[in-house]
């Protein structure tokens, strides 16, 4: 487990697949490199990533809301560090705010909100509250979100 | 040229590669999704898409916030008609307002904003205006987009 | 049902997220370009695609083989032609080949072969013959295939 | 410089996004896994990447072949090494082999060939030898691929 007073960074190299005739990273291709860092910041915190919550607890996290504000553009020149804060943790939902750093440059922002569903019968997702276990191994990275910081201001 | 007066509707099936272990379309893929109806939005309205843009134009349009709100899950028994309209066009920039359908189902709601800039050498990106035969071509979606609707609202 | 004297024929337009910093389409698309194709093929032919397969009929179709040659590089300035021909009807397995053209122009041909698997749980994956009606549907494409063709050659 | 007398090997993780309603990564999705361990070989090898190789040499590496032989599947709870061989370096072209693991279990073998061009304009793609920095850098790993090793045969 990660030490949730330091937001978890995720790293990869941006790749030519990634990457369109503007021989930058493709606008679509964001939102991989965001679900990727969330996906590894559960896998660091929970012990579990999307595929293990969804088939071995029967746990679902959909997306309900993304959103990206793109500050410059990638290259696969560029190591991704892709920061990841839990924001607020609802009591069936989560809120992510990532950062996309190359060095000192910033990439992007985004926010993402997943909802925690139990898989009953294919499509059906039923809000749940989050299993206390995964609770309690997120509220950490919660509350640290929250709490002020030094300067009186919380982390945005 | 499609006629601006009704939006521009982009269709496409979902498929297998864009779903996930849920059974459902992938979070990340609504990016895709979105960006190939501009696309089409583009090479209907100018008669360029992305690629003729860039190439034969010397025009990037790079993307500087999306946004997307999720509403219901796709999955590939799913054809999705992607509604794209012009919400509004700045001097450099445009703003898209989408909405992806399945019949009657409302799958998801996006908004998206570029920028028009100057390819001048590989990373720099200068805005510039819309050139004026592209200001012509696009102005009816945007006129249509604030125009009082008939029940006195705008359409969102 | 398609007329399987005629190959199925899967069109597709080329986009800018397919395309990498040669300005060409990427590589690895070429996969979901194909998979695609034969995704259609089977809707078309079984009325069932590969979700519909997995989830209503409980067949899994995972591919053991994929073979690409590259002809002419695709741009998204192509409307890409997939023809797609059941060569050949095994007992549980089935192959295809495939021609992408835009125009009269070739731009890959590939060959591919998938299991026909029962999904009993998870992992496992048992070959079983083709289900009855799947047969009967497909066997017209593959006595095609296979027929000697007016000037003496089968179709490759 | 990695040392070719050890092939190279590529390390990722497989991701929920690389994965479909099978629960398994997506046939296609291999095509990235191999294209990414031989961007990341090139990288090693030769200081640059395939986009340097473009954009800073002019010399593009289109492939012309690709050949997948799929021998178990992956999930997202699979950490995949794909080793790259040499297998031959022609005059203007070059033979990959790979092997794509999980820990000792083998996930798929592939060959890939691509050729050697120069980007002169636009579409045109001209064969040229391997620039000499460029074959010095990579003919130790091709002498090793093809020499015969301690039990008589060499390494496929």
């Amino acid at each position: 487990m990660g030490d949730p007073r330091f937001p978890f960074v995720h790293v990869r190299r941006v790749r030519w697949g990634d990457s369109d005739p503007a021989r930058i990273a493709y606008t679509a291709r964001f939102g991989d490199f965001a679900m990727e860092a969330i996906e590894a910041f559960f896998q660091d915190r929970l012990g579990a990533g999307f595929y293990e919550l969804n088939l071995d607890h029967g746990i679902g996290t959909p997306f309900v809301r993304v959103e990206f504000a793109f500050r410059s553009p990638l290259t696969p020149r560029d190591t991704l560090a892709t920061e990841v804060r839990l924001a607020r943790l609802g009591g069936s939902s989560a809120h992510f705010a990532l950062a996309g750093r190359v060095g000192a440059r910033l990439a992007f922002e985004a926010k993402l909100v997943c909802a925690c569903v139990r898989l009953t019968d294919g499509a059906a997702m039923t809000p749940i509250p989050w299993p206390a276990a995964f609770r309690a191994a997120l509220e950490p990275d919660a509350a640290f979100a929250t709490a002020p910081s030094p300067s009186g201001r919380g982390p945005g």
